[in-house]
């Protein structure tokens, strides 16, 4: 006999039940308040052309993606993420669709990571795409989707950073510094050590209103403080409407009643490319990587269509909800409803019987075995089924029924057996 | 501009909102007899080492995989079917979980199909394996499981055509013929053609014998028509095992009121090659393909791990149930559930209003167009939203709602509103 080997790809797993019941509990939460809000699931196919799931993605996304050739010689790649596969659904089948257009997905995405902490090849994202409005309040309902659809699956302490792709775009342009400058003066931004942003840009003889914007933008953690943000209108980019429309998207949270969650982070980058506008990462408390986050993008769509079309979305990683929600203590889910194994010489009346509790919701196996009674107990003892019920030649007849869990035995009519189950069920 | 190509690749498609709704659905139902069955939910990866999912499946199912190289340099496969993963996973990961095991699962598989009848290259299967047990009863629980779940998608007219894999392999061994002859005669019972099937066997010298048995097995039409079949015992290999048990099979689907639904195929075959036992393909009128199938098969489990595991199982495409559920007049389902659009100058009075009709379950959306009333019953006339609310500076003061189905409007306090449309939805 050959000797198959039983792994699965490098950064691929298997579901078993238990986990696939937890996963699905997640996925139809998500799915639920995001229905509430008037967003509607799409599917897209799992290959697509890589010219397609490229589109804006930048190098290091398209580098990871698992790319072969199809059998018509055209090169496919598995998508490796859904916001691009979703503006090429919206720019060529839903042209009709007046706007804003609500999408969500529930998909697998694929992705080749170098990175020690994220191994998943493979992983599951929910995620939402407001397409066709760039008001503040269009962004920050995704913001507020996102913060409220991570509180409804359970999670406590969540909480937003928010960034704004082109606010640090633009002033980062407005510095006059080569690439290699400029990605050093980013990453300065990241370690937040004021001391050495301020040399470097003495140093770098950038003009004193830039470096006092660079200082004052690093030193907001909060998006109210912006406001003590004044930039000289029109100097750097579009800088003013950025700063303006981050202040009214954090009047708009304040509605919500979430302005408590969100906090700003002026050099936040996410690794898609394709964000212009806010950019946003969620997390809760102890749990290393954020569970997912999104942003604006004004220029994507017109790449598959004509039109400019700007759009907000975001991404959670299904797993990763899964894994913060047991770190807080989740009751996992599964073995709570009653279970019952049915078993007989009577063929007939076993099967009459697992149909009644079928019936009335009651999930029922039929002991298919021809076993004894004793290995009937044992598979239910070491299957958790509650109940065994051996059935006599007729349902009228009274069962013998075992509890698997009170260790108990009773003689009972099926009928006033199942009333108890029903019952119980509810 | 760079010009993007829009399409998909070749055999693979979106799935628009009402689409998705409709295929979740499908899936759902089957979901939930499923598990009422003790069925449980195992998810395994998209790709998987190809000789993993090579597995038993015979040479027409490997050339249709999608292979590649993964970042490992490993050859990978896009699966292509559920059993083989399954296998691998039981006898990897639940060796201590007592059998029979009842596993189900709702996946995308992918194959490259040259038939012009059959042009998807990736599609959606629900299906089930009983594995650990190969009974009557097993066989007859998976049978009636695959026509019960189809029935209770409100398919009508289901037909379940089985056949049985050992049965016709053992008496075609028996022929002695080489095998271009075996697969003539094999075709020749596929055509039905009882004149040539005689020719050719008298034409071999096959035994008188051997030719009744085959023409008596190829003019059954049901099952209990093979009791008046009669095989010399101990003959042509296990045939007579078989035919005991399919008449078995038989009974226990008469306990399960389905044998009606029931026929006997005797030149069925699967193109998997893994079957042993019972095979079977379930169908509508109308509906040019069948709609899944499957079988038992004894061998395959053993291949992955030492014991020998029988099992038997089945999967239907998601895709063709709802076909064959739509040309039997099925009503899409889809914007029944009623939706609301919230605008006003307020927008805190907005988000208080969305957040009220999400609170007692109603889709509700808010307008962050900031257009005018035009602009947002427009909206709202065009995507099937049926109520318009424009909220007043508080939710005290009354509301005005257009309803876009019966053009009426109405001045309402919307406490008034959300118990009427509340009452609606029940």
């Amino acid at each position: 006999m050959t000797f198959i080997r039983l792994q699965t790809p490098k950064g691929t797993k298997d579901y078993l039940p238990p986990e696939v019941e937890r996963h699905r509990y997640v996925e139809q939460r998500l799915r639920e308040v995001f229905k509430l809000w008037g967003y509607q699931e799409i599917r897209s196919p799992a290959i697509e052309l890589v010219e397609v799931l490229s589109t804006g993605v930048g190098s290091e996304l398209i580098d990871s993606m698992f790319k072969f050739q199809d059998f018509d010689g055209k090169i496919v790649a598995l998508r490796a993420e859904m916001t691009a596969p979703a503006a090429r659904i919206v720019t060529s089948k839903m042209l009709e669709v007046p706007k804003p257009i609500r999408l969500f997905y529930v998909s697998n995405v694929f992705r080749y990571s170098q990175s020690y902490v994220e191994k998943e090849r493979e992983f599951w994202q929910a995620g939402v795409e407001l397409i066709g409005c760039n008001t503040p309040e269009a962004d920050a309902e995704v913001l507020s989707l996102l913060a409220l659809s991570l509180e409804k699956l359970g999670l406590e302490g969540v909480r937003i950073d928010v960034g704004h792709a082109g606010l640090l775009k633009d002033l980062l342009r407005a510095t006059g510094l080569d690439k290699e400058k400029k990605d050093f003066l980013q990453d300065l931004l990241g370690y937040r050590d004021e001391d050495r942003l301020e040399e470097f840009m003495d140093q770098n003889n950038l003009s004193s209103g830039l470096i006092e914007a660079f200082l004052r933008l690093s030193r907001c953690r909060r998006l109210d403080e912006l406001s003590s943000v004044s930039l000289e209108p029109s100097k750097y980019g579009r800088t003013g409407d950025y700063l303006r429309a981050l202040l009214e998207v954090k009047d708009t949270l304040v509605d919500y009643g979430i302005e408590n969650l969100l906090f700003f982070d002026f050099s936040l980058v996410r690794k898609i490319e394709y964000y212009t506008g806010i950019v946003f990462e969620a997390s809760v408390p102890n749990l290393g990587l954020p569970l997912g986050g999104g942003g604006g993008y004004d220029n994507l769509i017109e790449k598959f269509g004509k039109q400019k079309t700007p759009a907000t979305g975001f991404a959670v990683e299904i797993e990763k909800c899964l894994r913060a929600l047991i770190a807080q203590g989740f009751q996992p889910l599964g073995q709570r409803k009653v279970k019952v194994l049915v078993a007989s010489r009577f063929r007939d009346s076993a099967i009459r019987a697992v149909e009644a509790f079928r019936g009335i919701g009651v999930t029922a196996l039929l002991d298919v075995t021809r076993g004894g009674r004793k290995e009937a107990l044992e598979y239910a003892n070491r299957s958790g089924i509650r109940y065994v019920v051996f059935v006599d030649s007729s349902l009228e007849k009274p069962a013998t029924i075992y509890d698997t869990r009170l260790k108990t035995v009773k003689n009972m009519a099926i009928e006033t057996f199942l009333q108890s189950v029903e019952a119980d069920q509810k």
